[in-house]
């Protein structure tokens, strides 16, 4: 049966596609800037459009209002396994303007590198990503008359400005929203013809110092070889964070970190990353992270440290002598596993104390911290979707890791006790976030495809 | 016979002392910025009151033209050794002129903490110090009708614009100005009741670095644990300039520096100096320089390499994960004895160029050097002007370093070959390039005195 039904699923997605870009450009029409007040009455817009087109196709759906901008959600069926998907239909700002091609907001077909690109403000991040599911479902309704089984869908209006309402919202309504899991269309693919879930995400532990030691800057031909020098310091201290083979010498920093399964390596050989093209395209030829570690591990399964900013002294045109009194660095961690970024703080604010001379002393400011999450693949859904994936697209799907952090993914699981099945269809040349945002209409086509093949290896 | 000579100068030079200030009021008067072509004709007004003024003591004085401000050189009596005595008569901008409590060209007396104080732009940097030596040959001439010996002056009025006539005029008057030593009255007391003689300069090799690693900012998320970066190595690489010791360790960096001689190291003993408040003052407890050595060597004797500056990545508010593309520093040295800049020029970047790892690179920009400059204190004119002034000052003179640079004294080593008796009267309080600007009426005073007995124990 199982084949039969998605066929003509598959069948109807591939005849209705002009329609799907249709009720997509028309979504993108609505300027849904979240961070602009201007544009608030456009997110409540927004946020209607998705319930009255989710009514349309079976959802109980109706907004649900927030401090912020509005909630949307739905439900429908209720056999087999309850999936809820999520994603968000507020947009990024639009400047600056003058560097777009056509208005932002006025949505429009171009030829990309692998065929047509849908242009607009939104395209790929996240309207057009969040439309492959809903058209997905649209097409299995249309064909069988029903969606194939028990389906909540989840929509915020503030991802792009930090979603304040999110965790009260969450919390608030947990019972309604928990689910066996959680479907988050916001990723992009592996590889152009190789698609990929996300199974694991890194954390973040977010930190700056200031060293301070003379009280005021002093001159160099008065002081210098006498005093203490904030920045000497600083210089050493961040050059003790490491050792010679690139590991953190952090005390029991490596607490809770575990390497990755056998079942997990394997897929990520077969996925033959190209490391050399990852690093050439900025310059680079050789890794540089821990010693004995593989590149995919570096980026998605091993802890980082990293100095993202320093500053001490005189840093403008010209030369000034000055010992600088005081000297400073954002230092950020990419966190794994069960690593605790509460004692990784801690362990790393005594480890610079513990270096600093007499007559230094140092201050911290946090700015924010977050655990790794690691889904827990054994959940049959995880293998469905890679198979129904690897169905769809010329090469097989993997699991794969994040090196960054999906705030929503991490809530789901703290908050309502699920994993997130992370898939998406975005491309590294999206433009999300810039000027001439674009989303391939393959991208769009075989995202809405891939979701069906999914929906039919869940609920078949 | 000296004991008379000099009685009758000094009682001059006391009941003359309101004239003397009225004589440098007058000066002082004249706001001739050299840095701002706005005050271009006060500048000529300085160089041609200092040519009438001169002429009437005895000097043969004349203005000297220059693609600049002019410079003026007079000479007067043929007995004796020659003396060349150098000062600038142009003075600093006066910007912030809200900060002034009065007009800062119109000089008047104030209250200090030692007595009266002459307020005025110029009043210390450098028309009040250079006054003292005109205002004790004047009352020399006075009372024994002529000069006592081979004395000239040269005074330009470019030393607050980085003295671009100078060296020109110097090496194409070389002959005028040649003499057995010079005199320069451009530095301070060492202590409110203690002269020094400056004998040591030390150079200065002034380098900034950018090191390179990948072609853009990168996200840390993304590339974080897997890319080169380049505040990373940066660090590393300022934090091995020195060893646990404070000694510096680039390659043969030491060569050419010279311990201090037993002769001058006594005299440093004897000034008990403080190190407890010299530290204090700037809020630090423990010299952290050289491992061994005490502060005054530290500050006039040793070489040191000092960061001045650091910048890299993201150092505004808040934080971004980012790596960067690149690192840069501003890094100094001071120089001392035979030290050869160029060689460590040499060698500091070849040691910063061992360090970088495969896929980093290494810009390097000079922004100048210069030796340091030792005077030979074998010349018994320098024994003749530290009883001089031992005689004057409560506490006996020293010879001592600076742990600065005074191009001028080098220039007249390098271009001339005759060493310099940089003798001052300034205090660290003179506020000189900065708002309210003010010399003590007793530094004045006793500068006067000073110059007339080392005037005679040269010439009797």
């Amino acid at each position: 049966m199982s084949g039969k039904n998605l066929q003509s699923v598959l069948a109807h997605i591939d005849a209705d596609l002009k329609s799907s870009t249709g009720r997509l450009f028309d979504f993108l029409k609505i300027p849904s800037i979240s961070t602009d007040p201007l544009y608030k009455e456009d997110c409540i817009m927004a946020a209607d459009w998705l319930v009255r087109d989710l009514n349309q196709i079976g959802f109980n759906t109706s907004r649900r209002d927030t401090q912020g901008h509005p909630m949307v959600v739905g439900h429908a069926g209720s056999a087999g396994k309850h999936l809820l998907f999520y994603g968000h239909y507020d947009v990024q700002p639009i400047d600056p303007i003058e560097m777009w091609n056509k208005k932002p907001f006025e949505p429009y077909l171009a030829k990309g590198d692998l065929g047509d690109v849908i242009c607009a403000r939104g395209a790929a991040d996240d309207k057009g990503q969040l439309m492959t599911f809903i058209e997905a479902c649209r097409s299995w309704k249309t064909v069988h008359g029903r969606l194939p089984g028990k389906i909540s869908v989840f929509f915020e209006g503030e991802e792009e400005s930090s979603s304040p309402s999110l965790i009260p919202f969450m919390k608030k309504n947990a019972q309604e929203l928990k689910a066996d899991i959680a479907l988050i269309c916001d990723t992009g693919l592996f590889g152009d013809y190789t698609p990929g879930i996300v199974t694991s995400l890194r954390g973040v532990l977010k930190e700056e110092l200031t060293i301070t030691g003379p009280s005021k800057d002093l001159h160099s031909g008065m002081y210098g070889g006498a005093s203490t020098n904030p920045a000497r310091v600083l210089s050493k201290v961040l050059a003790s964070l490491h050792d010679g083979k690139g590991y953190i010498k952090i005390p029991n920093f490596y607490d809770g970190v575990e390497e990755v399964s056998s079942k997990i390596k394997s897929q990520w050989e077969e996925l033959n990353f190209d490391v050399k093209s990852f690093l050439g395209q900025v310059g680079l030829s050789q890794l540089a992270g821990e010693h004995g570690r593989t590149a995919l591990e570096m980026i998605w399964a091993r802890p980082t440290c990293e100095i993202n900013g320093i500053w001490s002294g005189y840093t403008s045109d010209g030369f000034k002598t000055v010992l600088p009194s005081e000297a400073s660095a954002k230092v950020s961690f990419r966190l794994v596993g069960k690593q605790n970024p509460i004692l990784i703080q801690k362990n790393f604010r005594s480890f610079v104390r513990s270096m600093l001379p007499i007559d230094c002393s140092v201050q911290f400011r946090s700015h924010g911290q977050s655990t790794g999450t690691e889904m827990s693949i054994d959940n049959p859904v995880f293998e469905a979707a890679r198979l129904a994936l690897s169905d769809e697209w010329s090469n097989k799907a993997a699991f794969i890791g994040c090196g960054g952090s999906i705030p929503i993914a991490g809530y789901f699981k703290s908050i309502l006790g699920m994993d997130a099945l992370l898939i998406g269809f975005g491309r590294d040349n999206d433009a999300i976030h810039s000027p001439n945002e674009k989303y391939d209409l393959r991208s769009f086509h075989k995202g809405i495809r891939s979701w069906a093949r999914i929906l039919d290896k869940i609920y078949n």
